[in-house]
């Protein structure tokens, strides 16, 4: 008798992803953000799956956020017209992104410099449709123009008609640690938004677009007035970071490494499986957490998603990782052969070194194979 | 006029491979080795590129290793025959590898455990030709059997006429910080693998392999009596870290990321580039290495290779590098748009996000693409 893949018997290693999970955390953001009369504009740099996108934005016509143009690209070819590549656009890149336009996609891209700017400007009037938004700085000081920069305008001058609005992005979220802190970063997020809006509206410059997101703050309870979409990607997965920081439960997980026991050194609490820093991603992002709440590169869960809580994934090689013991193993205990899953640090680099997900309902049965995008 | 790409028209992120310092890196290792009088088993877990295989092992019947069965499978199909996985084999795995010696490859695989080998035995009772070695702890402390072990010799016996020989891996050289200390590591590694190979032999289980290595190792002048062949990676293209505890000059690395900056912040001394955790990887194998020789995650170079020894890639995000200077930036250098390449850490994990090389002859012009592989 032929039996469905499932879990048992899958290749490994390889990444599973528990449907209705994922259909819990996108029913619950799409609401949250629904009811606040802003749109959502799933970013879909952790997912970079066409299947993971309909049910995030089910209509074509939906807005969705890329961070690579080949993401725009793939996401275009699949259907999606509303795509913003929301990484500073550079000058490089304007060709191929004005090429995405002339095929149909309504693309918008975003500057913080009046020479890109001047580039996108330049593409523009030789036809491409290309929107515009200004990155500004609401605090996490990696990319955009501060809020009191003359650059602001200056941008907004040199764009002209290809001006459509702002952008910021509060990444330095990721470094709250309470409820409370996360909230702050999510006013500052908005309020940096409606002033570089007022500022350029005041200029002349109306803002068709005023975009502000990232998956912690999107959920933090902050005023909305003013804004017109909130971005937010990794709140389709979660991940043990977010759920470090209070963005989201364990429950909430839907991505695992499935992975097979291939080593069980004799007399240390400890063993070899058969996902390494390449299948789990070298990312540590727990490491800054408390101490309860960290993860080496990783927690084990047995077949069915329960902790294992004494185990950790303590070290990675390439195709190696190896789990660690905080009590004393019995030496019959993870055989050799043994299946556990592997709850990541960090959802997005955990998920772009795997060509496909194995989907899940629940339970042990593959319902679905998904293939994933990479590169650029 | 159409002109062949080049690195200042490339799309960015993008991975450039410099054939030249490849073809010497090769050459040397295969002088090396071959003047030592053992065979070497060109490792392709970092470059998983035929064409490059093509230039480190340019005939099909000569050995290779892989790290993954997805690898073994690739090369097989490529034409190699005599492949060598050498991760342990998890039972998991047995039908997958046996089915690859069923299509006509000679597969090499490695079990450090009775568990394992009894799965593998019954694959070869059935008729599979694979090929078994069993793993040997020479320090690393991974995986692999100690010497003094009794598993050694049950191992065997279970594996009986399946029974190859032995290998090794000097894994701990990557915490070898001098010459004289990888020295000792390489004692270490031949003496272990003889050492298990004679005990093997005195109970009745002569070795046709005697396998060990690792790229800093393969280039330490340790005696080779009884060793059968040496298996090295990344000795092909090199990196920072290998530059760093002294296997190889800096002037040796082939391979960098090509990268655009997008963002020059004003009043800092840094700008953004769009290659980040994901076109670098987040490894940070330069950290563990006295001040003058961490790399934070990559030195940064010119379009022609020249170091430019200010500066650093002192963060990333997901798309994002921030590349800070040690020294105060004259405000119009280095605008948006400038394009620089970047050095890596660790070549594997770097290689590994990007589905392609673009391959130049030590010059700006991209003189071929070669596609990789990657995944389970």
């Amino acid at each position: 008798m032929h039996s469905a893949p499932n879990l048992e018997t899958l290749d490994t290693p390889c990444l599973v992803l528990d449907r209705t999970r994922l259909g819990r955390n996108l029913e619950r953001m799409a609401k949250w953000v629904g009811e606040r009369g802003v749109k959502l504009r799933p970013h879909m740099k952790t997912a970079k799956c066409v299947e993971v996108a309909r049910l995030a934005a089910p209509a074509f016509d939906a807005p969705i956020a890329v961070s690579t143009l080949h993401e725009a690209e793939y996401f275009f070819t699949a259907g999606y017209r509303d795509i913003f590549y929301c990484v500073g656009l550079g000058p490089g890149k304007v060709a191929r992104a004005a090429e995405l336009t002339r095929r149909g996609a309504r693309l918008v891209t975003m500057v913080d410099s009046v020479t890109a700017a001047g580039a996108v400007a330049s593409a523009v009037r030789e036809g491409a449709r290309l929107s515009v938004v200004i990155e500004v700085d609401c605090g996490e000081h990696r990319g955009g123009v501060s809020l009191d920069s003359p650059a602001l305008l200056s941008i907004a001058r040199t764009l002209g008609p290809a001006y459509s609005g702002i952008a910021t992005h509060g990444g330095q979220s990721y470094a709250a640690r309470t409820p409370a802190e996360t909230a702050a970063v999510a006013k500052a997020e908005a309020g940096a938004a409606r002033q570089a809006s007022a500022r350029l509206s005041e200029a002349g410059f109306p803002s068709r677009i005023v975009s502000i997101g990232s998956s912690p703050t999107a959920v933090a309870d902050e005023d909305l007035t003013g804004i017109t979409e909130i971005r937010a990607g990794v709140y389709m997965f979660w991940d043990l970071f977010q759920a470090g920081i209070g963005a989201c439960e364990l429950g909430d997980l839907a991505l695992s490494v499935l992975t097979e026991v291939i080593g069980r050194p004799e007399g240390r609490d400890e063993f070899l499986i058969d996902a390494g820093a390449f299948a789990l991603s070298k990312d540590l992002s727990t490491a800054a957490l408390p101490l309860e709440r960290r993860a080496d590169y990783g927690w084990v869960c047995d077949l069915d998603g329960t902790l294992l809580p004494d185990l950790r994934v303590a070290r990675v090689w390439q195709e190696h990782g190896l789990v660690v013991s905080a009590r004393p193993l019995a030496p019959d205990s993870f055989p050799v052969g043994t299946r556990v899953r592997i709850l990541p640090n960090h959802a997005c680099p955990t998920a772009s070194a795997h060509p496909r997900y194995q989907v899940i309902d629940g339970a042990r049965t593959v319902t679905a194979v998904w293939s994933r995008t990479s590169g650029w």
